[in-house]
């Protein structure tokens, strides 16, 4: 690919070169680069467990003149995606189909395996104790964080008497669909790299009207937690132009089911009015193979090839 | 809970003078209901790993007439989701918020383990081909499977020339949206328990105009496997309200890896167009943090609390 | 056309032989078969000025057993769109295009004026003040009239604390989105036919909840009518595919200027707070063009030509 | 009113002091202040029918230091839509609820008779020619156009092969949905003052693209036309928050009308494939009230108020 990325590129040539301190910086790169781009040298240092000097000289290693210019390198690497489609190669590039759906899937297995060291329970329950005490519940994700939002939105709904979906859609923005937000309500952001600046400024706007705000996101780093007073931490993965929110949406579950068992008198309640309704007024019929009947019917014909023609 | 259901309590009550092989058909049942229902004696038996007249001798012992009878009660107990409560008290009634949250996520992993150990290889290459030598892609999911075609269908709008995410809004239905379709065509349905027969019939409409179909579904009994001839296994999870949908996502993401590296040069150049479009012609500035010097500072913010009022 | 709707075929053929109270009814039908199918023959013969007596022998007259078999054939005439096709044939067959816009343009004035002629005034003032006195305020308006309601409810938005557009899509029914509507909820429901069951059936549940319901639809005659304390009737037009709803939103329009005028401060207030949000918070500038020097170079790069290439 | 725009109470309070012309142009710029703004005082006084000097003049009057300062307060003006409430209180402000209502259907028929008297009827042949030559047809509205969009695109769904309605969600942004338009191709922009900055970069790209490019907007100085080759006009009005779209959705049902009129065989096909479809693959019953047995009872029910308590 012609158009691969300079720091990258440099990091592969001279790999075989770089001290053992330096290989980890250069492996936590590749690996980490989103976040990368934030560290000072000193923090990057920490994270990897290397001495800042070490990281600097690092940088001047590779060609940088010190670590601002390094950075704004770092920068580059993370602004276009086009890069992912360079980590894609690096990772999947020489492994068959079937060795990546496999490597993907383990890979989707480990996230959630660190999401589970890394999680803090005290947060997880503050985060379920806030959504009940909440007056309404608005939920903001969008682009690729959409779908979270919106499955976590179809199931808080079930359980909360007041919950909101924030989306963008042609006709009405964030702001005028947050507008009312105040002291009683809480604003559940879910955002992941490449973080989104609309969910940011929202959750801005929602802390300073005293709002209580809780995040799903990837790190403590990520810019998200600026706002935030109840931070669930989940791991995303980025070596693909798909971001892998699999861990994302185990903490989504996860949440469900706690608030689900502190509230199942009204979760049953409510669902057992959507049966009633259901029986009631309903012209459709659920959307659901319920009986038994039609599916072993459904079951048979598949058996027998009935619907052959 | 009064509404506990008959046959549940049954399973509960005998539990403790049941043969080893009524232990085995309990815990099946307790775990795989949705399935279960839909099965004959003999099936449930080669499944459970018993004899069909084990089987029939079960139901028998919980105080049925007879298999058919006993497959009824099956039946009302996948019928309402008052069941899934149920199913909820057992697994997470006793333990505490934290444990709800690492139970979830064990729980997501060791379904993505299944996926993986089951899924057939070759199925997943023959998705891969199929979806690439399609003149049009429709995406089919809803309910609680909305977000996941969603996912899929923004991804491959990235990658594959004509796609089209086939959803029910307030304007059209979904026969409004597939009538077009053709034996060129894909029609990729994603549906997992409680089965959505409208997927199911835009299926079969799929299958008798000769398009390819792919499903994403949880085993090899659901019904969407009737009118599609690449069937995607991955395991969903229904003890809770909410549907688990960790490990099909997990699948989503392998099927979005394989496909950019197929068409890598293709998904570069649209990546790149993108970038372009931005620069060009967008009003907005790119929804995204990426500016190396605006996360800094943002962060730095964050370090020193100049946020705080 | 082979498919030609018996019903029309006879009232064509026999018209020349028509007496003058015949040709009533059968222009009567033509125009109105919608809301033909609906009326006893005396209702029919009080509509069109006529005795019940000679409708019923407008019956015989066409051929039919009866006025029973007669309105089931009106019946068909309603039941599918095809006929608009042939309708559509009869009204703009042998016309040109230009005089199909002037003929479409002409025929929404006069359901504008009939609107204006039949819409009673204390209705519309009860509609404004229902509302301005509803806790919740939930909008329905599916298949054509999604389109309607999505309008209303984008501007309600800016005027009133809690409204909701309930909306069919991918992830949840109607009656997820109703669930807790109570009586001191208002709902408006939009409906036109061919009139949908389910915006019908959700009017029922809230009338069932004591909530008040308000209802925007074409005719007293209106199924819409049967669960409503407040009527809007504005004429709607069928002599085509299309459901010309023009006076239908011409009635939106009044009922958002109406309630404007109420609650003036309010609705100042939260567009002011708009602009201070997009001010202080939007990483987005707004999208609309209203710096005069930009449009004003805009037009100016319009009439030189410069954007040519 | 506190805020009242200085520009609006300038020529108030001066206004029984003003010569004939200058009335004129007082009216002239209280009733169309959005285009205003964007016209030379040469262009002013044409449309006024007044000397550029009497419109150079008039600026000077008011108070201001010639014409461009003059421009600016017109910008000022139209920059917020807390202005449209003060016109809608000199419109609105004296008169009862029911003379509302009368008011506005009144203003929108006059719209609909403005858009007859000035559409150019060989641009709407254009138009239809246009889209039925088109390989695949983008529909673009948003903010309060997205209604109009949507109802367009519903409709030209069943006529043509290829339709796609771009709308901005959650997920993907509009050019992510407009990236593979090419020369073949037909983009409809749909945009009313206050005019959309983001449906006009995608008209721009469509253009550059050498994509044909249809406008439906509210006059030749819209700047929606740059781009176009076919531009609809219809008069919008914006004498209240609420845009009155009544005039250009007649335009939309009158291009459904004649696009159906040259595809009739199409359309009877396409929606007789529904019609079967429903018999033949829904699960659901149709959500419509066709069954005049049906119909006969609810109103009967109504009639005799058996649904009542």
């Amino acid at each position: 690919m012609g158009n691969k990325n300079e720091l990258l590129q440099k990091i592969e040539e001279g790999y075989g070169k770089f001290s053992k301190g330096q290989k980890k910086l250069a492996d936590f790169i590749r690996e980490y680069y989103d976040k990368a781009a934030f560290l000072t040298a000193a923090k990057m240092g920490e994270e990897v467990g290397v001495s800042e000097s070490t990281v600097v000289r690092f940088a001047t290693a590779l060609g940088y003149n010190g670590y601002p210019e390094f950075q704004k390198a770092l920068g580059e690497l993370v602004r276009t995606k086009l890069n992912s489609i360079q980590r894609m190669e690096v990772t999947y590039g020489r492994i068959s189909q079937g060795e990546i759906l496999a490597s993907v899937l383990q890979s989707d297995i480990e996230k959630i395996k660190m999401t589970m060291e890394s999680i803090d329970h005290s947060v997880f329950e503050l985060a379920v104790d806030t959504i009940l005490n909440a007056k309404s519940i608005y939920i903001i994700g969008i682009r690729s964080c959409a779908p979270l939002a919106s499955f976590l939105g179809f199931y808080l709904n079930l359980i909360c008497p007041d919950v909101k979906l924030v989306n963008t859609n042609s006709s009405s923005e964030i702001f005028e669909q947050i507008i009312r937000v105040g002291e009683q309500d809480v604003v559940i952001g879910i955002s992941f790299p490449r973080y989104s600046m609309r969910t940011l400024k929202a959750l801005e706007f929602a802390s300073n009207r005293k709002a209580k705000v809780i995040t799903l996101t990837d790190s403590v780093h990520s810019p998200m937690t600026i706002y935030s007073s109840c931070n669930l931490i989940a791991r995303s993965d980025m070596a693909s132009i798909v971001d892998s929110l699999v861990a994302p949406l185990s903490v989504v579950n996860a949440l469900v089911v706690a608030l689900c068992m502190k509230k199942q008198e009204e979760v049953i309640t409510t669902l057992e009015t959507l049966e009633q309704i259901w029986d009631e007024y309903q012209v459709y019929s659920k959307d659901e193979l319920n009986m038994v009947g039609d599916k072993v019917e459904l079951t048979m014909k598949m058996k027998t090839g009935e619907d052959d023609e």
